[in-house]
């Protein structure tokens, strides 16, 4: 279990150092065009993330993100695949923990001074963004979990997040461990510590929504772990 | 059938939702380069329909598009392979239906007011644009089905959109279904309704033109299902 | 062989429409900014050039360049692979045909007028960038087959390009039949008539580096058609 | 040996062409914004090396930088797998000669004078990311072969390098090779001699950490050779 506890804290804080870390050069190399430093960032963490994954994703199936964890348990309690209850919440511990490491290294790169974000998110529109960001990563993976196609995830799961920076209104946090790191970036990426509330129940809303999709289009149980 | 309607619908509303969302936020955050927007655009729904593809591939064959489930009947029908023709015609249907609730769906997600597009394409160049992007969508997909690499086509189709946005002068719709949900959308990616029955003509055209290549390329029976 | 001549020409005049209609849309979008109409060109070339890969492979090989072609019949002479030399003739024809069909039928969408390119293309730099890229071409298709991977051509010759597009100060053309129809595109994307011989020379001095380089790194016959 | 030392040569000398040669042609190209120009250039080198590593690595294992090579023999040593220790030397020899011709022929085909860089790259942010970027390769390189998936090198390493290009605040050089080579570039891409030496003694820090990292989450012996 340390080694698994391990890959998620470095997955996650080398996810939200991507996200974080891009974004600030982002931000620093094209200033006038915010749709550009976009597509740099969405583009290095599509990039970044599916890399991730393959990366650590034999050593604790690569979740980085506690709606996964605790779906990951949900979807399998009983049929004993899937994480127990307590392996879980360690899973959480270490995710949240890395993400806001991630953050601290990206500053630490980047100089940035280590103060919290500044950046409010607010409005319905962009919670109803995180409810579709999270939805549809949730039914990616479990859909892809399956079918017997976890070995595509790395792709699957970059490319999802690099659409969703997008498609949504929200640019697709879609992850708690993310967005509790990014409230450590005073940037471009981060998000105020007042807004962070808010998109993280929006996450769990979207969470559930995704597990019910997953149960209506693929009724079968899991038949790998992921 | 059920799931797989589902499938259909949420398949080619999500898909609507990618190409709309990610127009509207390329629209509003790079508002000084139309080019910029477009590789944004473009950018978006390479992944987000190659993630679709892979997502819905399993229940339903992930078509999304009319053309596409008309020319399954058309190409399977007498072998025993593809739709039926009731089934076709259910698979249009959810596809529609599907194509305005991702527009909606979009719409609410970035607080766009819900008019009418008021976007005129018309010109006969646009309309051979849209011949051309549907014949090659048509081949591509059934060349993949007759050669055993429908596994492929994720990626293939998703790269193939993300080509046809740029080469062709109609940023290639290449679908009933998301020509008629793009009605709904009064943004950059929206088409007006007075434009849409000639791009939708020119599809059936391209189809038509498609499947005559499917036969003169690969006249060999479809081995797999789509 | 119809069927076969048949892909190539398609094949290559796809290849052109491609690259010119994306030039063209891209020079109309973003008229201010010459590095991002290449980047948005390249970008739909990396796509449009794997798809169409995959679409005729299984029918032709997909070679869509004289080079390839000829390149194929020299070292397969003998062995009994490779293409004899009447088909590699008639496959240059097709593909030189298909070229210029191409132009013509990007020119129709675009609503271009079909003069002559005027783009002058010429100096000793811009040359050596023809002789890198056709080599390194060369270099990478014999490569993959002789290896078992021509399966992985159609993204792996696709990335290329793309980075040839960049890393070559000719922007890689590498293909005479391309170049060929590139003459009949009075955009971006054309070349001068003029300019056309040294460029297609360049080519054949690269493609000759480039089978020399395959004979130096993978001496073993070919095992598999490409 | 030849034709691996020939590989290395080639392959770390394309993967500077690419680098200094796409670098060179964004800034030409797009000289009013250097967001966008490193937008060019990192597609180009994710693209580039992803082939290269096809391209070269069923003759050499496609290393193309000294601290893969280093950590290879170190990892394998007395298990029979990885480079001897004189092989490695040969290795570096091959590699550091590779990139400085590839900077000379970048600057051939680009019609660069030749003189030596004058971009100066210092300050403990930058060399903390090159410790950050080279970490993360020797990771990545190692987990990949510990886990039997060597053959998917080619896009991660390329995916990899091209996030590090944007989250690491030293644009990831991770390369001894390379830095030597890019020192005779005197473009956007070049290093200053004096700040050559500090990047490399980063570079050795983090291939340091990134052996300890594969040694703490996959303690498995390599299965099979690189």
């Amino acid at each position: 279990m340390t080694r698994r506890l391990l890959a998620e804290f470095l997955g996650a804080g080398l996810l939200v150092a991507v996200v974080v870390g891009s974004g600030t050069a982002a931000q620093r190399l094209s200033p006038d065009d915010t749709g550009l430093q976009l597509l740099q960032n969405s583009t290095a963490t599509v990039l970044g993330l599916a890399v991730l994954i393959l990366l650590f994703g034999p050593v604790s199936g690569a979740h980085f993100n506690p709606v996964v964890s605790v779906a990951d348990w949900w979807l399998g309690r009983g049929s004993g695949t899937g994480l127990s209850g307590g392996a879980a919440g360690a899973y959480v511990v270490a995710q949240c923990a890395g993400g806001i490491g991630g953050a601290l290294l990206a500053n630490a790169m980047f100089s940035v001074d280590g103060g919290l974000a500044t950046t409010e998110r607010t409005g319905t529109g962009l919670l109803l963004g995180e409810v579709v960001a999270t939805a549809g990563l949730v039914l990616l993976i479990f859909a892809l979990v399956r079918t017997g196609r976890a070995a595509l995830a790395a792709p699957a799961v970059g490319a999802y997040i690099g659409a969703a920076y997008w498609f949504t209104s929200s640019t697709s946090f879609a992850n708690p461990a993310v967005t509790v790191g990014r409230i450590f970036s005073d940037t471009f990426a981060g998000i105020a510590p007042s807004s962070a509330p808010a998109f993280v129940a929006a996450q769990l809303v979207g969470a559930a929504v995704g597990v019910v999709l997953v149960l209506a289009l693929y009724p079968a149980p899991a038949r790998v772990r992921l």
